[in-house]
């Protein structure tokens, strides 16, 4: 079971921050947008005896108001359809159960999101890395690569889009592309959407949008960042085929139910007004274009510039991206600051690839990437694995 | 992935009371005990402005709390030691996930906690059951048999304790004999101790009360039964076996945190009054003997007097427990109630056993019992399957 990229540095940020040195993280994806208030007064309000075990699927209130929310973005799904999950991990987890035996294998484009391999590793699958480059800002690769990758073992890919960690947003066309790959193989379209309110360049195309892929495409969701409540712990597996559905619900009532007091929140999220998303994603797409700007304008530094999510990564003049980010916490500060960043090195499936990226979240207000950002270039100019 | 025993007969529920006919679900152990209201005030009081992620392990807050809780029943360990779940249940997945390969066997013995089952399916491993039988009142088996029982590819043992679904509370001469069982062949004890505030007879004997066992022992934990919150979702695995701790750690990485509010609920439940669960431990005393009496004063019905828990296994005059379990609710009622139970076939690993065996869990108030009982007498009398 591989260490999270994101989270493996937290012991050096705790000695860092022992040592009086502000660390500014920007290594996960924690939004500091406020959870919106009316969700936590749900749960203030709530009139409750004895906070019972929920359905294993989930409230059927809150279903049925989610599968309102779906049809708002044009994706027509009834309650029946929505598996109420403990975040967006379980929804993965359940995917990848009902669906693979161990053996099996999972296409994904790389860099990909790194707990993709810890659950892979769960289903005792193996995950086969596609190449996705910076230099075309992580689009996805020709569909030649994916229909070359094919195994008598291939039963699933896996698409996150807009994509964590790179941003990058899918087109149309691509989607089309994976959309006839699945059907033209009998595979698995695993879809992962935690991102979907946050685009700033073209439409959000979901897997579920796709016709005639209603065996095929599993919606993989949650609201941590749609609403800035990642630790609610509430997600969603949407799916139009019955048998994995079915599957599915055996692995959730194991594990009896989701969390009932994040449930009254969700629910209440689905009621708010409909304009709620714009503020927030106005607030990122000042985050992303202050933090693309201030990268690309560093001598020897590229970024590529994100259509969706809230990260970004970046190429640097580095040795190592382990290796930087871990001197970042223990040799550096700017001012009295450093910045944690995820090395992209456990984003990538390939062994090696990666080391001169790091991810950053811009999950912070302007002032703290900007602050950032002038202890990453004082860093660069002082590190002695600099490359360039 | 075989579907839940406890669970499985809701769409028949749900017809029953379509049809105006009252369903007393002694099926679930979802306890209608109040969850301390402080519990949930804790909640409401709390100044939350961004719902945060939690550290992967739990807040480290709530592990001190947690410590000192375990310190209070003789369980020494640190907040390093206990690494808090999305409820037990999850604490069992990742405890399995550690500590085992795909192929290994596990021994338990039966009738057990169905659930194991689908996570030994999760993790790839096999389970092997021993019978315990009704007419010990499910007292360990001989410590013979599961020696007879290890292959090369045993690697633990799981024991619940007090145990659900029989309520059997294993004396302090069982634990011993499991300890040197497991020392003498290297195996892990895997202890689910979710019921330990609820003994009726003798003393609780916990994993981590033996000595020698810092290797073995992992205690599966869970606030669901000891504080009436099955909804919160807050579970724990402790374990003094650092590498194990290190490897959980790594799948509660993967998926980020448990419930953040929960949690909050979960630190408060510490600090109760320390004589909090006289209450509920009496009442659940009461329940118990009218259960066990109404039951045992049926024609033909045997039901041995648990020592602990809120479970109670009794055998039936009748010649297929799921049939009958499914016929109560669809085709019987009585002045326009009927009963839900969970057939005992599902808490046994071996095919055909438990055919004339319910798990009843007295989880309501004494009426609700005595009109259940009620309910079941007269089932009995006109029941097809009926076999003596």
């Amino acid at each position: 079971m591989p260490a999270s990229p994101i989270r493996k540095l937290v012991p050096f940020a705790e000695a860092a921050r022992r040592k009086g040195i502000r660390v500014i993280p920007l290594n996960i994806g924690q939004p500091d947008i406020e959870t919106p208030p009316a969700m936590l007064e749900a749960v203030r309000k709530a009139d409750i005896k004895v906070l019972e075990y929920t359905h294993s699927a989930g409230n059927e209130g809150y279903r049925r108001k989610l599968s309102d929310y779906y049809r708002s973005i044009g994706i027509d799904v009834m309650a029946s359809e929505i598996l109420v999950t403990t975040g967006g991990s379980e929804a993965i987890i359940f995917a990848f159960m009902s669906c693979l035996n161990p053996g099996d294998e999972l296409i994904i484009p790389e860099p990909f999101y790194a707990n993709y391999n810890g659950f892979a590793v769960m289903a005792g699958v193996t995950v086969v890395p596609i190449r996705s480059d910076i230099s075309s800002g992580f689009a996805l690769p020709p569909i030649e690569a994916f229909r070359k990758a094919l195994t008598p073992q291939t039963r699933g890919i896996v698409v996150c889009n807009p994509n964590n960690p790179t941003g990058y947003l899918y087109s149309l066309e691509e989607m089309r592309a994976l959309r006839s790959l699945c059907l033209d193989n009998d595979l698995y379209l695993f879809s992962d959407e935690a991102y979907r309110e946050f685009c700033y360049e073209g439409t959000h195309v979901s897997a579920m949008h796709l016709e005639g892929m209603e065996q095929h495409a599993v919606l993989l969701d949650t609201i941590s960042k749609r609403y800035s409540a990642c630790g609610a712990r509430i997600g969603a597996l949407v799916t139009k085929n019955r048998g994995l559905y079915e599957s599915a619900l055996k692995f959730a009532q194991a594990r009896l139910c989701p969390p009932a007091l994040a449930q009254i929140m969700a629910e209440t999220a689905v009621d708010l007004p409909s304009d709620y998303f714009e503020a927030p994603r106005k607030e990122y797409l000042a985050r992303r274009n202050l933090l693309v700007r201030r990268l690309n304008s560093m001598p020897g530094v590229f970024c590529p510039t994100p259509g969706g999510a809230f990260y970004a990564m970046a190429r640097l003049p580095i040795d190592d991206s382990d290796a930087f980010c871990q001197w970042m916490l223990e040799s550096f500060s700017h001012q009295g600051s450093t910045v944690m960043m995820a090395p992209a090195t456990g984003f990538y499936g390939t062994v090696g690839a990666g080391k001169n990226e790091v991810r950053l979240a811009y999950v912070l207000r302007q002032e703290a990437v900007d602050e950032a950002m002038d202890c990453l270039e004082a860093a660069l100019q002082v590190y002695p694995g600099r490359t360039c």
